[in-house]
């Protein structure tokens, strides 16, 4: 499928071209024709011979990228200074940082913000712990928690190469929902050892984010930390992803006129063997708290066999968070009339949706260049901001469900079309109202803070 | 001793009082025959019968604000309002928080800032991972690391109670050296999983800061970290503490004309059960490698044995990081000639500074309210902004004793006194000249990280 040129793989090159004759016109052709586009063009000095130009290009991909710079370098008269990958540069230093809410100016400040008179701050909360939540960040921050076994579409890359990631998750739970997160990229994969990590770093945070940890160890982390914190524990490519597909296909089945209970949804990426099934020879004897075992008891109970593209014939809905191009036209053809194509694995879909738009009724991705982006950015910043409001020890089925409910329901009536079954990451209207379903649905099955003191 | 009214005991108290008469003069008049003092007054509200007065008042202790507020509600006319603490105040919701340095607006920022734009970098970290220390918050964050089990004078009150003092360092770091630091207070006191989970959360921080960790845990901790990680460790309950006493010490002995070589030192605070020497039947079969028995062989080379009280007598220099009023002035009176006193057990040091003062020829103390405050704030900023810059993979005995140099040379010779051998912690050179003192030795010691690549 055809690719756009996307400002991340964005560059500055600058330039030296003769001041006469048509070298300007030639860069912004020889960008162009080389399949880019010029994002900006600035003259940043001019003389009677030359002229300094900062060129900002954006390409398809990094060799793409290369191969315009090649071009560039090709023109008659034109000298090439300095490249300047723009992504690269963004991330110079990390892309968060910690600040002082207070300014520290004199004696009088140290006195109050440090010693002697944090230590009244410290005794009232050794008194009554709750008040941690008063007189501490805790109230506001949440941990960003990483091993680095399963980071985008990279792989197992590590802690260090996974912090990039944590940073901008982190800088995107501030900008859309005010929360104080920091990146704990942790040096171990070991399932004991995390969940002994995690629980000890609990006091000073309201809640957990688990991020790009590896399937099964993610569940298993996850629901052990459940157990034993006070505070709520989310794994984002777990929970945010099923809450803004939910949200998703509700309004998808709204536009096809069809109901939930009943649609056969065949969903791919649980498993590489094909379909899922108790009668399968590695599931007979598995163990029936088994993730595998537990989908085939819970999900098929009609025992249907065979392989991926047997399973979609005639369905109502794919939905898939597996690996690219598993599906082609011919396919998504074969299923039920009004059918709804989720091709969520990125950056490649299962299906080239083009070519799913053909027959399917509604098709949504992952990518922001098609229509119906489904982007857990949607999600993880209301939900923990609704937690973080309730002061909720817990997160719920009910909470996600109301969450994916309201994250729908911000499309209105009028809106709701094939081409926008979700709103925008930057409509302003997501974070509140997820956050205020969450929040109330927290409130509602009691599992808050009670009896808290406010100022 | 007597203490100051202090702004870490102040309050703001919400008063109407009639508009016409004597009561706004006898509000202060209260204040003040109390021992209180008054910070300020704002009528801010005023009719023709009454006006509503903020008065904020310092006071020396809890119990003595509520006395201070119950003399104001014993006024004439005077009806009591809000009462509100201001070190409380500025507690609420916490004294630090994160934000993202990118504003994230658009569609662009964010396929930079977060997918897929993010993934260029995690490959380029993936591939070298020293990167890092270039493309993320790596190269100026450091965590903030408690137990709570030893915190300030409150002793084991536990990881929440601990957060507001590691909240005001964080925000001390940011203050004074531009270091992003994020407290982790540990729900452990064991020591062989507070090394782990220091261990494994260092991939995302350049410098672990270990604050408030009961002794003799904290030197096997620290002591098993630094052999670990390839990033420093310090704890500043011991080392920033000691580089401060080494700086104080220094400039003591400058002001006395006496030699640190010639001079005899009795500390007070490794043990309460008098001097530690070789001899004693606690120590004799101890082990070797053990803190006592280490004391014991390389600071009582003699073989003095007895009380705290004979150790100092005929003795130059006593520090004292133990207990209040441990000594008298008779003690003190029967030191050396010149003799130096760091009383810095803090809010009550071991003798009363005044009392000490009356022979002693350089006195010191923790508090604010008299002369020679001897503060590790005057240090950890300093010591972590150069090892960040330096990119040191370690902090040692060279680069301390480099901090405390250079802190002691803020005081130039001119300015040098028995009042002034310390800078004060509001000196903009202090952190400065200790960074720098820091990153030189680390570079000098070849423990920095070479061959980054640079922006």
């Amino acid at each position: 499928m055809a690719t756009a040129p996307s400002v991340s793989y964005s560059m500055t090159v600058r330039l030296e071209v003769p001041a006469s004759g048509t070298a300007v016109s030639q860069l912004t052709t020889a960008v162009e024709s080389s399949g880019g586009s010029v994002i900006g063009l600035d003259v940043t000095a001019s003389g009677h011979e030359k002229l300094r130009i900062d060129v900002t290009i954006a390409a398809t991909s990094t060799a793409h990228a290369d191969e315009i710079v090649e071009k560039l370098r090709g023109i008659e008269g034109v000298s090439l200074g300095k490249v300047s990958d723009r992504t690269f540069l963004m991330h110079l230093g990390g892309k968060i940082e910690m600040s002082s809410k207070h300014p520290i100016r004199n004696r009088d400040d140290l006195s109050m913000v440090y010693t002697p008179g944090v230590a009244r701050v410290c005794k009232a909360i050794a008194d009554n712990p709750e008040d941690a939540r008063r007189l501490t960040i805790k109230r506001n921050s949440i941990a960003v928690v990483t091993d680095g076994s399963a980071v985008l579409g990279l792989g197992n890359i590590g802690p260090k190469a996974a912090l990039p990631v944590m940073e901008g998750k982190a800088a995107l739970f501030k900008t859309f929902a005010g929360i104080d997160a920091w990146p704990l990229c942790l040096d171990t994969q070991d399932t004991d050892a995390i969940v002994e990590i995690v629980k000890a770093i609990a006091p000073g945070f309201a809640g957990i984010n688990l991020e790009d940890i590896s399937a099964p160890r993610c569940f298993e982390i996850e629901a052990r930390l459940r157990e034993a914190l006070d505070i709520p524990v989310f794994h984002d490519d777990q929970h945010g992803t099923a809450i803004v597909v939910v949200a998703a296909l509700t309004n998808a089945l709204r536009v096809v006129g069809k109901s939930i209970g009943d649609v056969r949804v065949v969903m791919s990426g649980a498993d590489i063997h094909g379909v899922v099934h108790a009668g399968r020879t590695d599931l007979v004897d598995a163990d029936p708290d088994s993730a595998l075992r537990w989908i085939a008891d819970n999900t098929n109970p009609e025992g249907i066999t065979g392989t991926l593209k047997q399973a979609v014939v005639g369905s109502d809905v794919f939905i898939g968070v597996s690996a690219p191009n598993v599906l082609d036209g011919d396919d998504v053809a074969a299923m039920a009339d009004d059918a709804i194509v989720f091709a969520l694995a990125n950056p490649d879909p299962e299906v080239d949706p083009a070519v799913a738009r053909r027959t399917a009724a509604v098709v949504a991705t992952g990518r922001s260049d098609f229509p119906n982006q489904i982007n857990n950015v949607l999600v993880f910043p209301g939900v923990f901001r609704g937690l973080l409001d309730a002061q909720s020890h817990t997160v719920n089925t009910e909470m996600m469900l109301a969450a994916a409910g309201a994250l729908a329901d911000v499309v209105g009536e009028q809106e709701l079309n094939r081409n926008y079954i979700i709103p925008s990451v930057f409509n302003d209207r997501v974070a509140g109202d997820v956050a205020g379903a969450v929040r109330n649905a927290a409130k509602a099955a009691g599992v808050t803070v009670t009896g808290t003191t406010t100022a």
